[in-house]
Parts: C-alpha cells; structure tokens; sequence
C-alpha cells in the first residue's frame, strides 16, 4: 500500500461559523491507494480527538501503524487496491495542520488564545477545499468514529450530494453534559497546571516537563474511553509488584496503566490543541442552524450507516438510535442502516473491535 | 431530634492491619434520640468518602441539614423517637477524628505523608471501640451506602454478632478498577498540584488559594456519582447566558455546575485526608484473609440487606447481585435481601432518592 504524507497551502480566507476569518490556513493529509481516472474511488476518513492524518500504514521507523490499520489497507474493508483514501489532519489538531501554535499572519505571532473556535462544520469546510483542490467532486464515502463521526454527520447534511455513503460510528448528533463533563476534568486541569501560564508556555518546557494537567485530562477520558468491564478483564485488582499495599502512592495495575498512557501524552499532543477541541467537541450539534433535528437530517441525501457499540460510555447506542428513529420518522427510512456492535473495549471499540464490524462495512459499501 | 456531638479519646493504642499502630486516636461523633435501658435500640449509621459524623438534623445556623436527614429523624426511616442513632466522622476523615493533620503523639508533630494507611476493617474496629466505651455491645442495625456500605459488610462478616440487620446500599464488596480509575484523577491531581508541596502545604494558603488538584480530582468524581441521565434531565446542552458560545473558555451550565461544587470543596476538605481515602476504598476487599469471597460471606450471622441503584455508575448493581448471589450459594439465602432502586440520581441516589427505599427500609427493620 502506498502512504502519500503531504501538506496543502490554502492562502484564501476560510469563513468560519464563529464569524472570525483564518486568512490562510493549511491541512496536512495522507493518501493510501490511487486515485482512478474519472476520480470516483474516493473514500475520506475522519479523525478522532487525538487521532491525525495517519490513518493507516507503517513509516520505516514506527513501532505501531496507523489508528485504523486494522480497517484500512491491501485486502482489508477499506480496500486501497481499490480505492483512493484521503484522511487530513483536522484543522485545529496538534499533528501539523493549522492550529493554535500555528503563525497568525495578520501579527506574525502565535495565535495561542486568540486562535479562533472551530466547529466541526469549519473542519468539514476546510477539508472540502481539499478535495476540491485535488479536483475530487465526490466521494465513493466518507467514514469516522466519535468525533470523526461527528465530521461523518456533517458532511451528510451540509453536502449531502458529495458522498454516496457515510459511516458514522461511536458518534451522536449532539454533545451531552455527559461528555461535556468529562472534557471539563481536561479543561480544568489543563488551565491551572501553573506550567500551562495561561497559554503562555513554552514548548520546549512542555517537551522538558511535560505537563501533568494535560495528562490528568487525558486519563478522565482514558477511563471514559474504555468500560467497566473492560478494566475488570484487562486489570482485575493486580496490585503492581513494586508497590506496597499500604503505601499511600501503591498502585494497582490499573493505575499504572493509566500514568504509563496519561503521563507520555503530553509529549505527542499540545495543550491548548486539546482545549480547542474539546471545545469544537463540546459545542457540536447536528440540529443548530435549524428548528429540530429532524429539519437537519431532512437534508440527508446519501446513504447514512450507523454503528454503535454495546459498551460505549461516552456516546451511548440510544444516541445513535435517536438518529435512525428521527430518520425513519422523516420518511428515510431506506437511507439508513443501523448495528449495534456488542463490544467489550467500551467507546475504543471503534479502533480495537474492527473485526466485529468491517464484514459490515464490506457489505453495505459493495453491494448498495 | 435531639443532637449531641461530643469528641472520644483513646489512649490506647489501635494495631492497625498494615501492622502500624496508632498510639491514640480521637473519634468525633454525633447521637440522635435516646439511648434506651437496655441499650437495645442503637442504630449505626457509615458514611462515605466526603461524608461527616453530621449525618442527620440541623444546627442553628446551617443552611443545610445532616447528609442523610431525609432517612433519619422523628418520624423517618431510622425515627429517632425509637432509636439510638449514633454516626462517627471515619478515622482519616477530614472532618474532626484523628487523620493525617492530627499531631502524632511520638513526635509531636503532624503525621501528613506518615500517617498510616487505613483499612476500612481499621475504621470500624476504632469504631467498635467507641460503643464499648458507650456501654454499647450490640446494634439493631448498621446501615451505610458507598463507602459507607464497605464498613456495613464488614461489620457482617467480621463482628457477626454485633448487628441484628445490616443494610449495605449503592457499594461493593470489592474496588474494580474502575472505581480505582475515577479515583486516580484525584490522587494524581493533588500530587501533581503545586500547591499540594508534597504534603507539606500550608492549611492557611490552601485555605486562602483553594487547591485545584483537590478540586479537580472531586469533579471526576461528581461525574462518577451521578449519571449521563441525570446530567440530560438537569443541563441539557443549556449554556452559560453570560457566556460567549465561541469564547474558548465560555461554559455550558454543566460545567458551571462542575467548577461551582468542584471549587467549594477543597475549602471543607484537606486533600491528604483526600487521598487517604481514596487508598483505603481502594484497597477494600471483604474477601482479603480468606481464599475465597465465599468463605469471607459465611461469616455473617446478621441479615444482611442490599440495595443497589440502576443507574450507579460507581458501583454497579451487578457487584451487589454478586453478594446476594453468593449468600444464596452458600446457604444463607434466608439472610440475605436484595432490592434495586430504578434511580434517576446514579450513584448519589442512596443520598437523594430516600423516598424510594425507605419504606423498604422500614419494613425490614421493624417485620424481622
């Protein structure tokens, strides 16, 4: 499989829902596959929070492949012997396209916070004016998880005549308190760590020291991202060999786990690229600029495939059925599919359990 | 109601089960009703990790009443026109019995990072040494929830003869991991918190600056008590109206709601009690010293009651059929009882939603 890491220029101003303008903007992206000559093998993958534009494939010197190798490659449900898959990094994400360390052009400084909100309707945007720059008008479908679901969503009620498919999975149409609490432990850990100075910091401290803010808010959603359960299984009370049990910092093994993940996020992810998007998270909602969620879905002209996951604790399936029941409501009944994936890895399963639903993606994308 | 709170001394010393020892120890506790000749009508109240000895009735001046006003009082669930209720702040509380600010009494200073750890089979058996030193040999019953329900199993099994009923709600008989979790962003919040000085803060700074690892590490855990459907009921996506919707740091009402209760609580709680704590949930497991739960369970004499919560999201209903289930496999089943609450308030609900379990209580309590 051929990996294309690449990054385009865009010196026109992207008008952003907020109001406020980036006046130039850039979007790293890969690309597995070829594109076919009449330009319709396009599949688009949407990331994650912390996802990037690294998708799937291996570099010469890395340990571990792309975030969704297991779904995509040579063979695999997303088959690049097939078809031509684009993934960017989300504008206002920390991998290299623009974002809030990026350089303002009208100061020439930093943008720190005067880096402006993003919605997943501005990263949508963005990653059209790619597309479009590419010359690609269409898209064989578009595919994401959680807040790649939620982009997913977007692009089948703001261009519902760009994909023939969408796949949304471990999404909602709306951010909950619930989520919005989680994100507010990262908020609020982030923006009193005292190495955080107010957005104020220098990266070469943060790649000194790290910073334990960013790690607290990363492990409130490791616990959300995973299920009970799955702790269980996966750690059960191991106390870890090392430690005392009457120690007041021995840890069970479950706390390792979760310092060994928490503490070495830092060093890939920056701080306020975390409070913008959890932000961007926060404020999502599929149903804004219209009466009801069901004026927004009335738009939807593409065949829209839901996936949920049994033990997912931070968008739960019933957020997915609302969407399937408001489009059976709608009369959309035939443009729609829904599967509740039994899971064990919790709100992951969406990167881990692939084997449980790539047979599904295969069927609905091949014969539709 | 009649309230007394009066301070015990002992000058003896408490072995504790890591194998330290605490020369002497102070219990604050409070009394309801009267006790009765016989001393036959003593109620035992536990409460949980932010709990105090103030579980019921009103002082002069206090907005609020005690944590569990809604079940005990004239009249109520534990009517303490016939009762004796007494309810003591936990050793390694924060709010008046010996904890890691107390002096230790071999050098004359606070023990902070050197106070021993805590079991809850620790606290309960200073706790026992409290109603010895009352007069008090026998309960008709103990009842607590959360942390709380950890020390009313251990009564059952390793004072089987004290208490006639036990009444366990919303708890477990062991920490999974992911209650651990939950509370790894609090231990790893206060640590990592400036502020904290590696124990050795000032109380007078913290009491004028507040300690946003405290709080922080508080606020994962009011998600944790509470529920996705709760927090849907009580937020929706409502935002703050003195809030800009595009202002990075511009909050929904559940993120008010968040830092407004997160906030105000390092203000009534010291963070090494904190922590304290949260190593002595941790490391709970009635099972500890015996091969198997099972074995540990036999040891009951009392009829003990459990009541679960539906949408517990810290202890799940399932780790209190788990008890039931093993009462009734090893031939207790005549002692054991079990109701779920199909609650609303999640794990908070044993504090909340008394009108649902309260005549169940009754029952219990006065048919047996």
């Amino acid at each position: 499989m051929k990996i294309e890491t690449k990054v385009a220029k865009f010196n026109e101003p992207l008008y952003l829902e907020s109001g406020r303008i980036l006046e130039s903007y850039e979007l790293i992206y890969e690309t597995y596959g070829e594109l076919n000559e009449d330009k319709s093998n396009v599949i688009v993958v949407c990331h994650a929070l912390a996802g990037s534009h690294h998708a799937a494939g291996r570099y010469a010197d890395e340990a571990k492949p792309g975030w969704w190798d297991k779904l995509i490659g040579d063979g695999k449900a997303i088959d690049t012997r097939k078809y031509f898959v684009i993934c960017s990094n989300n504008l206002g994400s920390t991998f290299g396209s623009t974002n809030a360390l990026s350089i303002d052009p009208t100061t020439k400084k930093e943008y720190r916070l005067k880096f402006p909100i993003l919605t997943i309707s501005d990263i949508v945007k963005a990653q059209m004016k790619l597309y479009k720059s590419l010359g690609i008008e269409k898209a064989k479908a578009v595919v994401g998880g959680s807040m790649g679901g939620m982009q997913a969503l977007c692009y089948s009620i703001e261009f519902p005549n760009f994909a023939e498919h969408v796949f949304a999975l471990a999404t909602t149409a709306y951010t909950r308190p619930w989520a919005i609490a989680i994100n507010k432990i990262a908020i609020e850990s982030i923006r009193h760590d005292p190495a955080f100075k107010d957005g104020f910091y220098s990266k070469d401290d943060l790649e000194a020291q790290g910073l334990p803010g960013l790690a607290i808010g990363r492990m409130a959603g490791l616990i959300a991202y995973l299920s009970p359960e799955l702790f269980n299984k996966k750690f059960g009370r191991d106390y870890a060999r090392t430690d005392g049990l009457y120690e007041l910092f021995g840890r069970f093994e479950v706390e390792r786990y979760l310092e060994y993940n928490a503490y070495s996020f830092p060093k890939i992810f920056d701080p306020l690229s975390y409070l913008y998007i959890c932000k961007t998270m926060n404020i999502f909602d599929a149903g804004r600029n219209e009466d009801t969620l069901e004026n927004s879905f009335k738009k939807v002209n593409c065949k829209l495939h839901l996936i949920s996951f049994s033990d997912d604790m931070l968008f739960f399936p019933d957020e997915m059925e609302e969407i399937r029941d408001i489009m059976i409501k709608i009369g959309k009944g035939d443009q729609i599919t829904y599967k509740m994936v039994e899971s064990e890895s919790g709100h992951d399963s969406f990167l881990v359990e692939v084997e449980k639903f790539d047979e599904h993606i295969i069927n609905l994308l091949e014969n539709n």
